[in-house]
């Protein structure tokens, strides 16, 4: 591998093809480097994330924690090289929790080669905290999905409670990418389900329909009308019949940016391992390394050097990242001076948002805490939490939260008049009425919190069974969520064994963090 | 309380009417007595079960374990007082685990007078194992439904293996009863959405709309387009537009008999505590005692005596038992003639089948194991299970089994040529494709072993996390399901901190059993 090759010249004129092939020739590339990961859906895929970086997200990569960027959440975590290409080529810049960006990139072009590999910030699925621009960590199936319903509740609370005056603060959308198997996982239902009650117009899921599942054609095991359900769960659904039709995906994404009643499903039909001549459109071509013959025929077929490895052409980075810049260093210069406006018109509520950006508390939060004196008989912890809650709740005015359906049972209820219902015609509501529905209930819960929000949730002990792959993100994240488990007594008795929670807490103790 | 009491006499002439109104103030007085559970959901249900009792299950209450059985599934758990209440009324009969049928009553009139208390079999939650004629634990919301799709797919699989000529041996039906709870549940969507794709004709749900939960209506949480949706899963969908409406019922229950080629679900509406004039379709009708007062004046609206509690006319339990019998009796009489004849007919079958019934093995099923011999290198276990399977599946011919999504890399495929996959037009095959759906994957292997094939399951270890509540009911209901649990190793490192399982083993190795 040699960077005078030859062959290195890349004849591609067209600047939006050679972003496209420039993460289509990486994935293959570096996966065959890692001898392990997934190639297919970042092929496939490619024409879809550089359309949505380069046209449509408002993002500015030299500040990736902008308040009003638009989050892009890649719920297909297996493909993450794709994301980390899309980052690196953006010149996404890494930052410091404490103090912001640092100007060095996010992802480089060492971390790309080492993709999957010792402390590479490319891995092998996208990890929030590690990685500059990766929004949540995903990987675990409708992970990203769910947790970006919470993003989008928490884009719309923010404009609702602070930007009082309409002036477009906080009007940022939440897309996310996703695939069959995110939308096999029941998570995925109940997520968007809530989604479609809450009706949050402000959230975009992108389908990739490969029908290539790892046992096969997705027929074996999935047969039901993706458009059917989501129409029926409220969602307006469009489609885009080839993921290379660039026109009919911009069709899509400016349909979704003027709808206002209702979140939007792009179903986007796709080849997984696109171009590849023996691969294309098959389970191989999903989480197996090419190899280097199939890799140098596919890229024959995209008119890409065989070799060197890892060609990354310098007009690929600069036209994405102009293009992204143009318009995200735009919204985010009008941004600023709208918010210093904001500063002068609404000094209280804007000191609120930056601590809240802050992940701070406000002063006098605790101020009102009930003290419980010794008592030999005592109340129940679950009254004495809802105690507590309701006596922080009117002091830390960016707590939100509810409960699985047991929000009475579980004394998680803000029951102070200005708290109200989180719901579509009062989205600045506090209590949230999740339903039955414990596992998304978890991960909206962190897509809150990713989005600066207090968040705590709540149901029996015994049902976060139900919910425990979202704990575990909140846990592998550092997450600032409140999981409150009431009903914790093996003394629950009449309803038996199926509600005694035996063996929970010891299991809870295990998790990481 | 007494049995001589001057108001006993009941002014019921209609038999049916007098089942039903038993039953609704059985639920009145259960409740108050045990001081908490759940009377609303049973006086909804009471005309619903009662007419698929009385008219349609075919079922010997002398004989709860009759192979070809139709299967009730109770998936609102919480509502056990309704099918403890009917089991009394129909006097299924106790089974001995070993000796089978053993004559006394599953349910007496003290365990219904002690219900949620104690050692009474009329627990909180249906438990199986406890109560004859409970076919599976429920009570964590979703797992009855889910479930009740492994026992239609064991159904289904028993005729095409076992009832070569069709004479109709194993033709039974399962119906589930589910409420809102249930179908907000992620895992109600992945359950329901495989039932579609394998179109289970043999499966019916009820789903008891009554528009209230916990936390006031459920519109606060759930307004998704349930009929939509399980028509977009490839489900008949059917109405009724009163719970009480007994005709309307019988002609969608007819519907279900009548049709061949997909899964049903009949969507009644129902009130919440019927017939209380202050509870009424309102969430305080749900899991809170009526007291004294709002009993008597619900039994004043049912015609019902107001004291003693707990009248069980004899006349109720003669007429259910009798329609009940007329039909189960005559139905298991006609399976008993034809059971001799392919005794003789098909011996080697009979044979199979009736090892299949006592969970027995049979003889060689281990004949072919391959053993290891000690290796420094060694091979991955993942591997040598698959060889195990492999080895023992020809020989075990009730073994069916697969994965979420990873038979490939967890090994789980059985290879040999009869072996076949479990489809709409294969309905005998032995490798299941669950599809990305880890938990309903758990729920229906151990609706599989509820009706006696061997079943396994598999994944990766760590998304087992999102199968735990149907692993855990595995275990409390003591089931031999195998829980094939592969990429158990930190060391699956480039995937990251998400697919390492690093807490799993320990915190299963906390649950019970």
């Amino acid at each position: 591998m040699t960077s005078n090759s030859p062959n290195r010249s890349v004849a591609i004129d067209d600047p939006d093809e050679l972003v496209i092939t420039t993460l289509r020739a990486l994935a293959i590339d570096a996966v065959n480097a890692a001898g392990s990961g997934y190639p297919g859906t970042a092929m496939a895929m490619a024409p879809v994330m550089h359309t949505l970086w380069s046209e449509y997200l408002r993002y500015d990569p030299d500040d990736p924690n902008w308040a009003n960027r638009d989050r892009f959440v890649l719920s297909v975590g297996h493909a993450s090289i794709l994301l980390h290409g899309i980052i690196h080529l953006a010149g996404v810049v890494s930052v410091d929790p404490r103090t912001g960006p640092v100007g060095e990139p996010a992802v480089t072009i060492d971390d790309l080669r080492s993709y999957r590999q010792g402390n590479t910030r490319a891995t092998g699925h996208p990890e929030y905290g590690v990685t500059a621009g990766v929004e949540t960590t995903t990987g675990p199936l409708g992970q990203g999905i769910a947790t970006s319903v919470g993003m989008a509740m928490a884009q719309r609370w923010t404009a609702a409670r602070l930007d009082i005056d309409g002036i477009g603060l906080f009007d940022h959308d939440v897309i996310a990418l996703c695939g069959d198997g995110d939308l096999m996982e029941g998570l995925s239902y109940e997520a968007g389900s809530l989604a479609g009650q809450q009706q949050l117009s402000n959230l975009c899921w992108i389908y990739d329909s490969n029908a290539v599942s790892i046992e096969g054609s997705t027929s074996l095991a999935f047969s039901e009308d993706v458009a059917g359900r989501f129409e029926a769960f409220g969602w307006q659904v469009l489609t885009v019949d080839d993921a290379n039709d660039r026109p009919a995906l911009r069709t899509a994404l400016d349909t979704f940016r003027e709808t206002t009643d209702r979140p939007t499903l792009i179903i986007v039909t796709s080849t997984i391992g696109w171009g590849s001549p023996n691969r294309a459109g098959t389970q191989q071509a999903h989480g197996i390394p090419f190899g280097p013959e199939e890799a140098a025929a596919t890229k024959d077929v995209y008119g890409w050097p065989t070799s060197p490895t890892f060609i990354i052409p310098e007009e690929a980075g600069h036209h994405l990242r102009s293009t992204l810049c143009a318009r995200g260093r735009t919204a985010r210069a009008d941004w600023d001076d709208a918010f210093e406006a904001y500063l002068t018109s609404h000094p209280e509520l804007a000191a609120q948002f930056t601590t809240m950006q802050q992940r701070g508390l406000p002063d006098g939060w605790d101020d009102d805490l009930p003290s419980f004196e010794p008592d030999p008989v005592g109340i129940p912890t679950r009254i004495a939490s809802g105690q507590a809650i309701n006596a922080i709740g009117p002091n830390l005015p960016w707590l939100v939260g509810g409960a699985a359906d047991t929000g009475l049972p579980s004394s998680t209820l803000m029951w102070f008049p200005e708290a109200g219902g989180m719901q579509p015609t009062q989205p600045g509501g506090r209590n949230i009425h999740f339903g039955v529905r414990e596992h998304a209930m978890a991960a909206i819960t962190n897509g809150l919190t990713l989005s600066n929000l207090r968040a705590y949730d709540a149901s029996y002990l015994i049902f976060t069974d139900y919910a425990r792959g979202g704990i575990r993100l909140s846990a592998l994240m550092g997450l600032p969520v409140v999981h409150v488990f009431t009903h914790d007594s093996f003394e629950i008795g009449g309803d038996g064994p199926t509600h005694q929670p035996v063996e929970q807490l010891a299991s809870y103790r295990a998790i990481p963090n």
